[in-house]
């Protein structure tokens, strides 16, 4: 006997899944399409070297869906969207008009195991600003970041967006604390877990990396205390008056002319993705019960440079559907979604055939309706409607298509009219607008 | 270097297909809300099991993308939705309300070699009425399949929708024809492919099934002839009073009285699934260069119980993006779609952070509006809105700061004019309605 369960760590999604699904996506074109950006798509499966290159190694060889396929390609069911957008830019690298604003809401799949917030399966609004160097890019997608948020009715004061920069981290640990490339990128993995980490195993753990002259000259010391500061101004000086650590700052200055009151520079923000070279972000809730990052982006200058095309500046973010929809829920942000269903036809006797051209004046007047043309008796009939979560049920019979006068039932309130069709669907169309 | 090709028989959506597919996409949507489905959706990975008991042999072993999921399960990339609708549904047997509407428009793919029509990758509308085992399912299945057509805007001179009956072939060829079940499954796809076969080769294909003396006995003519039979009345009597052609005797009569003038009987129509076990249909585009079947479904009444539930009267049908497109495009159905961006904001001077708050009032007045922040000149700007084919650009200055009066280009038409920001958002809005 077959299984009815979903595939491990993805989801069926009914219909009332796929509505608050609908809604959330409806949600966030909205915004981004205020802001301009044109929604692309792609294939879901990709060859397995356009992830190899930049995604970074966890990703590619211990979560993602590879396989063979018949023709003996090694390929791979998209764990993320950036390589692909990349890809498609690059094939049109001459033709594009620049700046340009994509989005996408692609379906991923990564093999890890299913926890809260982490599914194998699940949606990333993909949101990326190709050929704009200047701060107004990272500007403008912190904007479209956080109007998202705005527009499912999340407050400031719900969430936070950290601010951090690749050179920055980068100047810090090679120059600043004079480590070699190893162990450099030996501490971004360890920083990158430090929220998970326990704060004893975190400092031993950086420790570690240090050699023993300069665990003497105390600099894990001086990195712990760095990786608290998010405040530039309480930068030693010469990281405080280093380029990226400027650039951050105008950042900052930008963000908070737009209102953003709600941003903050963190100096242990690393963002898991090898591709990022510069401003990197993330946004937070600011329930402590919930303290993973749950979307986040970046400025990736080089990626496109990959496919043998001229390098493009781009900055983008992506946000996921499952870490989203719990945030909302958590929040009390979703809303009760009724089913598009306008109306439930109940024939009253055998009048199917003579019932359909009524029928097909209220689909043609725009009515969303269901016929339900079964025999069983009408109080089952109106249970039907009602357990479906219809507002409304429309009698037909003999006497309503003589008269051509129909019974309305209200299913919500339980009140009943008689009216004539154009006058049922105004009635329900005015309703729907509430 | 990295290939910038999406994979073999998949497609990329730049802004312009995706502004078409979602145009393809909204259509459909409309129809099947207004027949009171809803939508659905579950994971692209479902395990093999879930297809080799009825989806016939070809699709499952040749055509499938298969492979081993790190966990050891053999995993299916879904070459087709029945079966998962059929697994969700069965998965709430007991608590779903019946007559069950639902559709969803899956992504599917198939391991085949690319062609007109058909790639690797689509699209598919799947429609299913579940719980009703009277005909009013079968004709309002129809019709939805009709009115997708008419909501493109097709004519119904432009297809024609053929139907049989899984029954009246069996019987044909079992009862009336004598064959035993070998011989009854070989000719059923034998028929299946007449189409594509040259007749003489169909022939002597027919012939090599029957017996010898089935042969002396002039069967296989028999069958030949009984195959170009479109007229129920032309049926020889054991036929004619089949209990099954009765009910599509019926159905074409119910067909009649709502007007569909398009409909045929045809009994070599087959379709290919396993599953379906009485009425199927197939719509045809009527131009003889494209003599293909579009599309079709029927009813499939057993396939639920594979998953240990009692049975429910099942009819559905799947129409796929690519032969969809095909038809459209051939017929001059496809509309030219404008980008969603309504205006592209020129800025003129370093007034990029003083213009913020114009640039928000825009878009919160519901304006889709791009930012050209570069310090390109404006000529260069200009061009570039044209190129992505936006129809207005707004030129912002520190004039047009001081007097709150922005002008407004038609770049279609080449016009300017200087007005308030509600104003100009009042004329584009008109404008888009148009």
């Amino acid at each position: 006997m077959l299984s009815t369960q979903p595939y491990k760590g993805a989801r069926d999604f009914y219909p009332e899944d796929k509505r608050l699904q609908k809604y959330i996506f409806t949600k966030m074109r909205d915004v981004v399409e205020r802001f301009g950006y044109e929604e692309y798509d792609a294939p879901i499966i990709e060859p397995l070297e356009l992830y190899l290159a930049k995604s970074g190694e966890e990703i590619v060889n211990e979560q993602t869906y590879v396989f063979e396929d018949r023709g003996g390609r090694t390929v791979t069911i998209r764990p993320e969207m950036t390589p692909t957008v990349s890809r498609m830019v690059a094939a049109r690298r001459q033709e594009l008009s620049y700046p340009l604003r994509l989005y996408s809401i692609p379906n991923l799949w990564r093999y890890e195991r299913p926890q809260r917030g982490r599914l194998r399966e699940h949606w990333q609004l993909n949101v990326d600003l190709f050929g704009m160097s200047g701060l107004a890019a990272e500007h403008e997608i912190i904007q479209v970041a956080d109007a998202v948020m705005h527009n499912f009715g999340a407050k400031r004061t719900d969430y936070i967006i950290k601010i951090n920069s690749r050179k920055f981290v980068n100047y810090m640990l090679s120059e600043y604390l004079q480590l070699n490339d190893v162990q450099t990128s030996t501490l971004i993995k360890i920083i990158d877990r430090m929220a998970k980490t326990p704060p004893a195993v975190f400092s031993a753990e950086v420790d570690a990396v240090f050699s023993p002259s300069a665990r003497e000259n105390k600099l894990p010391e001086q990195l712990l205390h760095l990786l608290k500061t998010n405040i530039i101004d309480d930068l030693p000086l010469p990281l405080r008056s280093h380029p990226s650590v400027e650039r951050l700052e105008s950042l900052f200055t930008l963000l908070h002319q737009s209102g953003m009151t709600n941003v903050e520079f963190d100096t242990s923000l690393m963002r898991g993705f090898d591709y990022y070279t510069d401003i990197v972000f993330e946004v937070f809730d600011t329930d402590p019960e919930n303290n993973r990052a749950m979307y986040g982006g970046g400025r990736y200058d080089g990626l496109i440079s990959l496919f043998g095309v001229e390098p493009l500046p781009t900055v983008g973010f992506g946000m996921g559907d499952v870490t989203l929809q719990n945030f909302l829920e958590s929040h009390n942000l979703l809303p009760k979604l009724k089913p598009e269903t306008d109306a439930y036809i109940v024939l009253i006797g055998d009048v199917y055939v003579r019932a359909q051209a009524a029928i097909n004046d209220f689909r043609n007047m725009g009515l969303k309706i269901a016929i339900d043309s079964t025999d069983r008796n009408v109080p089952s009939k109106i249970k039907a409607a009602s357990k479906k979560g219809i507002h409304y049920a429309i009698f037909i019979g003999e006497n309503e298509l003589d008269s051509e006068q129909f019974v309305l039932r209200d299913l919500i309130e339980g009140t009943e009219e008689r009216h004539s069709s154009s006058r049922i669907v105004s009635i329900i169309k005015d309703r729907r607008k509430k």
